[in-house]
């Protein structure tokens, strides 16, 4: 349901493939229907398969065991998932947004009629993130996972960090190259990382989806310069999603890593988790994370994972009642970067209030040049909220130019 | 069968995160029986658990569905497993040794009787190399993969190149660590490597399993002044595993990889593979390859997997009808390390067979320093078999005092 550039994907992996599929697998997989608004004009990829632009054309159909829902957004995904799995049928997703708004309500519908919701696609497309927590990886708890979520902001920060370009023009880079929306907001500022985190954690730490609970802060306030410091400190930035079971905790934000460290290395447009493990010790995925192709790979792959399974005790595949909250008690040590003048007594004001709040410093930088000059503190391993705290009052001060961009140091790793 | 250390972490696993298990995936394991030759000495380990010396005690339970064959080598593996199959049993096996030698064969009998082989353990442990192929890659055609498949090589590649350990040295640290064998000549010198690149190829290539076809060369002739060079070249030298589909090849040797690939920061014992594939990208999977619990929670991840397939239509994991040879027409840039005097002529010597081999030179240095010296010479593409011919020709050279070493570029990665 759905003929768009992943939908066309699709149907030509089981078209061209579908004799390969058949061979590897056993399955051999038969398009009874397609729904499409705009099927009328999409004739020469249609061809001989029935299609309608009535929904009811599918879902009143017994024949059909499988619901691919590829139409993205709320409405009418949400319309479609809920009445495919109310009349007896297993659902693809390949729709993000509709699992981190409905997806509780999603997966206790699908126990309800004994049927599973596949959504590999959803969450950083080529990377078999789900089903290797499904499989790979089930007999670990999850300790903690660290991922590379969202393409459009490592194309952006690697381009900073490797080409020297300053934020904007990156930005634009990513736009022509077709990584990053006219409206960027939603990639950058960490929303969409934040929603696929939401997502994973959910099977990772048992508990319901919970996207409001991700402490979310974006690539936007940082700048040419932390990259270049941040390669005098032997690391880069990247935009990370992180949480962790104990206690349960879910944050995206900018982090420096340290340069020998593999996510390091995971460059422009591709997606990684790292996950740390109970009994497999640490594992990463890293692949392609969004584009046509891909997703339509992974909806082929759940497709087969579906037809594959034993139909008579379909799995839960989000199960949990534990609801995720935010968390504030985190102790890192810091990068922070103040925009200030070279004036005497600014660095007296700083290292004072960083004191009053108990905030130990590790490491005071400033290099001479042209005003404004940035002091940059690197911190011991301190808990947030004073830090937090401390950066309000420094703010505040007159000789304060911008806010201070601070990063943890994910030197644990 | 078989309550070594990967059986005791299975035992552990299935008991103490049973519920966890069943909540998980829908599926209870009941562990029926235990075969072990010595279990009247494992009392405290096997506790309530009928157990038994006789191999009868399992094979002939009918109320058995799946055995997990952990004991290691030939035989009786060999017969546990063949008989398992005949008795219908589907089969875990972490036995890369059996596979590699009688793979062709069990898998064959597999699908005679209607069973499944799962083996993930058997290969890069940790890694779901194999549920990566047989789902969430199963939508693409393989066009290459490139794997760090040992992980006492990559230890000892790594100390040398990291701690500037010469050879001996770093294989006493990997002996000390548990990472290597009293006798390491399996490991180090890439057989292990070339029996795991044999399994996953064909699966990946569907070919059937021949670790014959895979052209060998260990670890055990790179000094530490290649690591040096390799980092004046802004290379790391790694142990890789390539294979690609067309033309069909299988290779395990050292080769020169660029520091900025993320393959050139899976670093110390951890295992990697890194997938060419058509429609998703390129893909990578780091974790480790060994170890009692990781090998363990993978063969549960694979009882897990058997357990939640269709009983009706088993999958058939290797069915390829095509015998992989030795593939000799590769074209590589090389990087090429002569040993030898100081002393005039001996650069023309070498230029001159080069010349007359038709191998084009990209670079040459030397260092000053006392003898004997090493000649570097870094080749444009060349095809191997000239290559080889020049070594050959010029290691029988008076001047020339060590073969040669000569390692692949592996730059298009």
């Amino acid at each position: 349901m759905g003929l768009g550039t992943v939908g066309q994907g699709v149907l030509r992996i089981l078209r061209d493939h579908g004799e390969a599929l058949e061979h590897r697998s056993g399955v051999r997989f038969e398009i009874v229907r397609i729904f499409d608004r705009s099927f009328r004009e999409k004739g020469d990829v249609i061809r001989d398969i029935p299609a309608s632009d009535n929904m009811e054309d599918v879902l009143g159909d017994p024949s059909i065991d499988i619901v691919a829902e590829l139409l993205g957004g709320i409405e009418p995904a949400y319309t479609v998932v809920t009445r495919a799995l109310a009349a007896g049928k297993d659902v693809v997703t390949a729709n993000k947004a509709l699992l981190a708004r409905h997806g509780n309500e999603l997966f206790e519908l699908s126990h309800q009629h004994s049927c599973e919701i596949a959504f590999e696609a959803a969450v950083a497309a080529a990377l078999p993130v789900i089903k290797n927590l499904r499989r790979g990886l089930i007999a670990n708890e999850i300790e903690a996972l660290y991922g590379i979520l969202n393409g459009t902001c490592n194309f952006i920060i690697t381009r900073m960090q490797e080409d020297g370009l300053d934020y904007a023009a990156a930005l634009r880079e990513a736009q022509v190259r077709g990584f990053a929306e006219a409206d960027p907001s939603f990639d950058v500022g960490g929303k969409d990382a934040a929603q696929k985190l939401a997502i994973i954690s959910a099977l990772a730490f048992d508990t319901r989806i919970n996207e409001d609970a991700v402490l979310t802060e974006g690539i936007e306030h940082i700048r040419l310069v932390d990259h270049q410091i941040a390669a005098d400190l032997k690391c880069v930035i990247r935009l990370l999603a992180v949480a962790r079971r104990d206690p349960l905790q879910m944050r995206v934000h900018p982090v420096l890593i340290h340069e020998d460290h593999v996510l390091a290395h995971v460059r422009d447009e591709r997606n990684a988790v790292f996950f740390a493990t109970s009994n497999s010790g640490p594992q990463l995925l890293m692949g392609l994370g969004a584009g046509a192709r891909p997703t339509a790979a992974a909806v082929v792959s759940d497709l087969v994972f579906l037809a594959r399974e034993n139909p008579e005790t379909p799995e839960y595949w989000i199960s949990g009642t534990k609801d995720p909250v935010i968390h504030h008690e985190y102790a890192y040590r810091f990068y922070l970067r103040f925009q200030t003048y070279d004036r005497p007594g600014v660095m007296a004001d700083l290292a004072r209030i960083l004191a009053e709040e108990n905030i130990s410093i590790a490491s005071v930088s400033q290099k001479e040049g042209p005003e404004p000059v940035n002091v940059v503190v690197i911190t011991h391993t301190t808990p947030e909220v004073p830090l937090r705290t401390a950066i309000k009052r420094i703010d505040a001060l007159d000789t304060i130019l911008a806010p201070t961009v601070a990063m943890p140091m994910e030197l644990d790793l």
